[in-house]
């Protein structure tokens, strides 16, 4: 039996935790490795500062299958991931000759100078595996379970869509829910007998704000695992449970 | 002097891993604390599992000034923030009583009953300070330095209000910026001139995806620091260098 893989994103830029900017990456890339067996375990915002993005490349490496990190690849001084990620695998950063022959000819086609700034794009961790996707010009890299792309989400999408097909696949999570006008308090008892019972999936119970956009019930139940009939009977238990307390509910396929 | 002082955020719950629910707290809670001069340096998302949250809580709160919460803290099963909190403290999780007074009041008052999972909300570690608003009824609480919030945004701004309140102030940061039609590798180099030259501030640059709505320049160059005057002073210096580039570029408000 296939078992579920897990990974952790590590999102990287000063932008990102000054609020200035909001992460458009995560979501994209949680359902991208979903879709193919593996997990986001744990995610990391961390400013442009090489010890702190070497600290959680370590930490996250060695715990989970695969880290996946964006931003802090295009040719400014504030763009240190490469520098960083070999610095977290004791290895020196260098130079690509086939990124950079690529980069060179694009550039002299647009008649645009290489400049030495520019040259930094075409570095990456000796012993980086690049990953060469249909659509973007300057690839992805490996090292070892560790997967840079860009920041930029256009740019991270190319990069990623490649990378995915380097991956393992493990088993697919599958999910399912129940939409239910109840207030947690009052399903939380049988709620939990529920999920003691069925420890292969796991419940998760989110009440919705105001002006929710996902369901204009006031809780949705998410049942997650590998297993359809496990899904599909623990989300009928939670139904009847809803039922019980005499409340409006219904099953719903997962939006996610 | 003031220093600037940090703070990480840890955001807990399945359901911003698996990209089903997109976070909106950690906009709102950076910019709230970059008014009182605290920066958030690092930001953890962490599904809901016990370790995990024990793990990232005892990491950050030793690293930084503070420590935020959000999540976890509602009455179903997988709240177990409050339980979690009370192991990276060595503390037990009791009873307040008077948190639980007031619940029970509010739910009294509806004719609901205060069920047993209910009454998990009136936990929280031994020794925790209630810290109440005038608008949420239920109480954000501190840890020493790690303060606990709710998930869903509306009662976490509520909380963050009254907390914010309890803070020490840190010098504050400030940010102008540099909007400019010019690719990064061309300006790199002049660019690592100023930064090097002007070490009290951070200078950011970040290409701007088709169809961003932040700005319709290329490149948006973010300058932040503690002095009003430097900051004007390096946006001047950014400015000359595009201008000296020859490409179309002007000084803005910060958009933070």
């Amino acid at each position: 039996m296939k078992k579920t893989l897990t990974a952790a994103v590590l999102l990287i830029g000063d932008e990102l935790l000054s609020g200035s900017i909001r992460d458009e990456n995560l979501g994209h890339i949680a359902t991208t490795l979903e879709q193919r067996g593996i997990r986001v375990r744990e995610t990391r915002i961390v400013p442009d500062i090489e010890d702190d993005i070497v600290d959680a490349v370590n930490a996250l490496r060695k715990r989970y299958d695969y880290v996946f990190t964006t931003g802090g690849v295009g040719p400014t001084h504030d763009d240190i991931t490469s520098d960083s990620i070999a610095a977290a695998f004791g290895v020196k950063n260098i130079i690509q000759q086939p990124v950079f022959d690529l980069i060179k000819g694009y550039l002299d086609g647009k008649g645009i100078e290489f400049t030495a700034a520019a040259q930094r794009m075409a570095f990456a961790p000796e012993g980086a595996e690049m990953i060469y996707g249909a659509n973007s010009m300057i690839p992805g890299y490996r090292v070892d379970n560790v997967f840079v792309m860009a920041g930029v989400p256009r740019i991270m999408k190319m990069m990623l869509s490649a990378i995915v097909e380097t991956l393992q696949i493990g088993s697919t999570i599958l999910s399912r829910e129940v939409h239910a006008d109840i207030s947690e308090g009052e399903i939380a008892a049988a709620l939990e007998e529920i999920q003691t019972a069925n420890q292969n999936v796991d419940i998760g119970s989110y009440p919705q704000d105001t002006g929710s956009t996902r369901s204009d019930y006031r809780v949705v139940f998410v049942v997650r695992g590998t297993e359809l009939d496990e899904i599909e009977q623990v989300c009928k238990s939670i139904y009847g449970a809803c039922i019980d307390l005499k409340v409006r509910a219904q099953i719903a396929e997962s939006a996610e």
